[in-house]
């Protein structure tokens, strides 16, 4: 309530905007917000950002909460040009309550809710603590529009919550390390998407990030001089806190282990030296389950990091162990035999018993990969399923509680709309009861960072991962395409913005191609490609941490919008729907891609990095060459000569294979033109 | 010496440069090099960049040259994607040999010569420290260019050292805060030009900026909260020097100290309570020069400072005290009276000799501004000029060191030309004995922070910066203006691909203006103003340190590039010079001009961001139609009837008035366009 209002005010207020006209609820799913909240409600009027707007806040004195009012303040300052007055008498028009403080150390399941009435004369944003405050913030920002009469947001009430309390962005600083400012452009981003946990990948085989005071040696021959601080580290964990993002570092172990192995070979199955691997892929190196050495080392270890990051939650790893090495090492064996262990999962179900007596010694709840599942665990560990939504449901039926990440791996380049299709109570999960379905926490997108360096890693996660934020967020009965594809786009403007670097990025690699000449032709040619997915390119190269990531496929998007919105015309003449500026519009961009090629051909001759695009852009020509004559077939009542469909869709299909580590995403749209064209003469199919 | 040569191979080689054909001296003026080297000599091959490029470094172990070499392969790796190998045993085809360690504090007048020879088959780059090799790995950087064989740098020698030892970059932080990253950026393209100084103006007025472990209270009430720690601090001055850049901090007493008497008002001459400054312009706060307490402050504080910074020179600014508290002071007045002060002037400089006691005792030489010349002061204080090259003679002439920054202002938002113009032996130093040429030590870029922000200082710094930088470093002959510019534009696209923000930022901004609307129009327009130059915007409204700084005069860059080829041309026309292309040239541009208007007006009127616009717009398509109608009268045998020539003068006249705080720059040449045309009749003038 307002200091100096009786309550029923704004009781008063909510009768007012439930009698105003209020439009379809259509236009809710039209507003450009991502993740779109529980529950909408739009009215017909607007609430004006002008001179007069005054934010109150009353709450208690945190710092979080004033931090957050301030960059608030500065967001709408930046766009509007107007500088909300702060009004400590709590008399403004944007009113904030906050009914108490949040936990000292944010916590899983924290109540994020809030409720926020915009009315044509004042807003009132509700919270039970700052977080939901933070929350409801970025969705007042996101409604932000112009108009001739000034800045506004639209009318609505928004009750909303999320759908589950995790809801996080694992970040791999191991594989290509991250500097702290990159991380924090990422965290700003997750606060817009109201993504709440920060997963720190901080030690791999290629790489151990942190710095420990108590065996130095990890970071001085483990990183390349590549790592945090703990000054660093304290930074980012309280920026982290002020957005409302948990930070959950994960030290992976007892495999992906070189880099801490580089440092204390003693640690290690196999006698050294090791040192930090360059190359990717599951290794061999592990640590040695059968000594105590190992385990005090890791007490010792984990004391200091749990000191560190102050979060519940400590994940461990514990994925991908191969064995190999405990195999060949004679006393490992004996060991595995006294204790009658029948494999490497039995004796890494030992290890995972012990570990998680040390994680919980230190205040934590030790979270793993799924393959920690293994043998008995106390029920209060938490999995993370990369391997499906099966293995996250058997989890929950034996009482664990489960993380999604599988379907969320944003280094396989899948389309947004694929990850957005995943739902952690989906599939294997469906079945649950409801109890079991409690146990599912949420999900994580993952960033691994074979192919990521500090300069693409934005475009890589944005803006897909709001896809996935909204999965995450939003009810589940939100999956319409066109409406989050949409949204999703107003969110990388948004994005883009506020400093996030996806387009930058995108921009000025292309620009370091184009040198001194035009890069329009290798913006066109950028266009109609996209990098192979999943895991193709690992294995199309012999890759490594120091190969250089600076070529074509570094700096396309994972997903092309005009390929997709292509495909969208396309399937319109499939169907027989489209308008005759529609098949204009397909025309016209089939020759602008048959143009393209003479237009960037000599600049690709010209250097080194493009060479590599010069049968791409042929490829991409060829192909739209296919499409025009499809469309000439389709749009006359010519028909083609007999042979002529195979032979196209043949071409097409060898046009549709990876050429320098990209795929030619217009070839799927033109072999649907292929198809729709008829062989025998008759009226034209369309127009 | 490499490693396993004889000595006499360094000398073959430069025998067999001499002996290849030599293109003419005009050539390395087209290199895109900027600063460009003191001799330079151009060869008619080239040193290809491919698989087998590799680094071999000779010279100590010191951990700048390892540092230096690993940012130079990154850079080339991410232009070229060639990762050259670093060759330990000497062996490398890329030769860097560092005669021996720099200093363990970078100082004033340290060697940075170096020598670079790039020959086809192999590149030497000596230098007698690790300076050298700092500078000339970024010359050779700047000379990669692309072709279809691959990428390569033209054959060339390079003699190369400063002009002037001392080449800086002041950057006021305490108008408005810049965070560490911010700084770093700009480290970084000073690395790029080889400028080796940041003044960095660290409290003023409106802000103290720097952690003080001994009077804490002046972060804490002197900051806002923007300050930097001095874990900070470090870490900027390590990332400096790591660039070949030292870092001297200025602490300006005893005016200009309002933020310090917020914490600590005992220091001041008038009783508290004080409160940071909002507002810009000369303040009457000033410390009271007459109590013991004053000075034993300083000297705690500046004792603590000058273990902070480890560089020899320490400013204490010294500048702008206009003495009125002073005088309203009766114990202050009765001390002057008591010492035979004349004035505040003398008091002032009994406080500076005072001071001057204090900094050298903690091993410090102490910089000022101009003002502080007034009485005896040692001559190993150095003196900066803000009002002129005359002051930096006078002083010169009493025996004083000079730096000079007038003339170097980039907040008053001159072209580069006027600023690369400026020579600190200009002018009234141009008669200086060679004894005291050698007191004036070089001069310093001044990035004073009233009208820029984070966002928009890069814009406000580069390229601009870049010309300086050449006019401090290279000979004082070196002064085209075409060539200048030519390779300031080449600058500017290295400083974009390395990360600088001035481009990006500025098309940002226009994107937020723009919304959902296109562009191009904006940036159409954008390409014909400027910001008001010198005082006059600080005069134009009350700004504030909080006022918002998100108008289109914030983000427009302060020199146009569209403009000065724009008045080339027209140049050329008056001339008679121009060519049938160009005068068509001169055409299409009017008239996109005009043009424009329509098409941006609507989403002008639309925001209320951009309404001052809409008159600014409409002002650039009248000034373009005059420019139209006078090409007309000079290109056809028509002339305008009596009176038009007066008429149209007079609306330019009104047409460069500011509006919006912009100024037209199209307009001054269509007044010569119309200027050039004739009242009576006759033959056309030009065409």
């Amino acid at each position: 309530m307002v200091k100096g209002r009786p309550p029923k005010i704004l009781f008063l207020s909510v009768i007012v905007m439930s009698l105003m006209p209020l439009a379809s609820p259509e236009d809710a799913a039209k507003l450009p917000l991502m993740p779109m909240p529980a529950k909408v409600q739009t009215g017909a009027g607007k609430f004006l950002i002008d001179k007069s707007f005054a934010i109150a806040v009353r709450g208690p004195a945190e710092s979080r909460l004033e931090q957050a009012v301030e960059r608030f303040r500065a967001s709408v300052v930046r766009r509007t040009g107007i500088l909300g007055q702060l009004d400590t008498d709590g008399l403004g028009n944007f009113v904030i309550t906050c009914a108490g403080q949040g936990e000292k150390i944010q916590r899983l399941a924290e109540d994020e809710s809030y409720h926020l009435e915009v009315a044509s004369g004042e807003v009132h944003l509700d919270a039970p603590n700052p977080l939901g405050v933070i929350h409801g913030l970025q969705t007042f920002l996101q409604l932000i529009r112009s108009e001739p009469e000034g800045f506004f947001v639209p009318t609505v009430v928004i009750e909303d919550a999320p759908r589950f309390p995790w809801r996080g962005l694992l970040i791999d600083v191991s594989r290509h390390f991250m500097p702290v400012d990159v991380i924090k452009r990422q965290l700003d981003g997750m606060e817009a998407v109201k993504l709440n946990v920060v997963h720190w990948h901080l030690s791999d085989d290629q790489g151990f990030r942190v710095e420990s005071k108590k065996f130095p040696k990890l970071q001085k021959l483990g990183s390349d001089g590549q790592y945090y601080t703990q000054e660093q580290i304290k930074d980012v964990i309280a920026y982290a806190r002020d957005r409302g993002i948990r930070i959950m570092p994960e030290f992976d172990v007892p495999g992906h282990t070189t880099s801490w192995l580089a440092a204390y070979p003693d640690l290690g199955s196999e006698r050294g030296p090791h040192t930090i691997s360059r190359h990717f892929g599951v290794h061999d190196a592990v640590m040695d389950p059968t000594r105590d050495h190992t385990y005090h080392f890791l007490d010792d270890f984990i004391g200091e990091m749990s000191r560190l990051f102050p979060d519940e939650y400590f994940h461990i790893g514990g994925d991908e162990v191969n064995g190999k090495l405990w195999e060949a090492n004679r006393k490992i064996r004996q060991f595995k035999r006294r204790h009658h262990f029948k494999n490497g999962r039995d004796l890494q179900s030992y290890f995972n018993q012990r570990l998680q007596k040390i994680v919980k010694s230190h205040g934590k709840v030790m979270v793993g990969w799924d393959e920690i599942l293994h043998g008995n665990l106390p029920q209060d560990v938490v999995v993370q399923s990369w391997r499906g939504q099966q293995s996250l449901a058997d989890a929950a039926r034996q009482g664990y509680r489960g993380l999604l990440s599988h379907g969320y791996y944003l280094d396989l380049m899948q389309p947004a709309s694929q990850h957005y299709s995943i739902d952690p109570l989906g599939n294997g999960a469906a079945l649950l009861s409801s109890e079991e379905k409690r146990r599912i926490l949420g999900g994580e997108a993952c960033m691994w960072a074979e192919f990521v360096t500090p300069e693409n890693i934005d475009a890589r996660i944005w803006p897909r991962a709001g896809a996935i934020a909204e999965r995450l967020w939003s009810p589940q009965e939100i999956v319409d395409l066109d409406s989050m594809y949409s949204r999703l786009q107003s969110l990388s403007n948004e994005l883009n913005l506020m400093g996030l670097m996806h387009r930058v990025s995108y921009t000025r690699m292309l620009e370091r191609f184009a040198g001194k000449n035009d890069v329009f032709p290798l913006l066109s040619l950028a266009d109609a490609v996209e990098p192979v997915k999943g895991y193709t390119r690992a294995r199309s190269r012999a890759y490594e941490t120091t190969t250089p990531l600076n070529r074509f496929v570094d700096a396309v998007p994972p997903e092309s919008d005009a390929a997709r919105a292509f495909a969208g015309l396309v399937q319109k003449v499939v169907n027989q729907q489209a308008t005759p500026a529609e098949i204009a519009s397909i025309r016209d961009h089939l020759s602008a891609w048959i143009d393209n090629d003479s237009k960037v051909e000599p600049f690709l001759e010209q250097s080194l990095l493009l060479k590599e695009m010069v049968p791409v852009s042929q490829n991409l020509k060829a192909v739209a060459q296919i499409g025009l004559d499809a469309l000439d077939y389709l749009s006359t009542n010519m028909h083609p000569p007999a042979g002529w469909k195979q032979q196209q869709l043949d071409m097409l299909k060898q046009a549709q294979q990876p050429q320098a580590e990209l795929l030619d995403v217009i070839a799927p749209s033109v072999q649907k033109l292929v198809e729709a064209a008829r062989e025998e003469s008759g009226d034209p199919v369309i127009g």
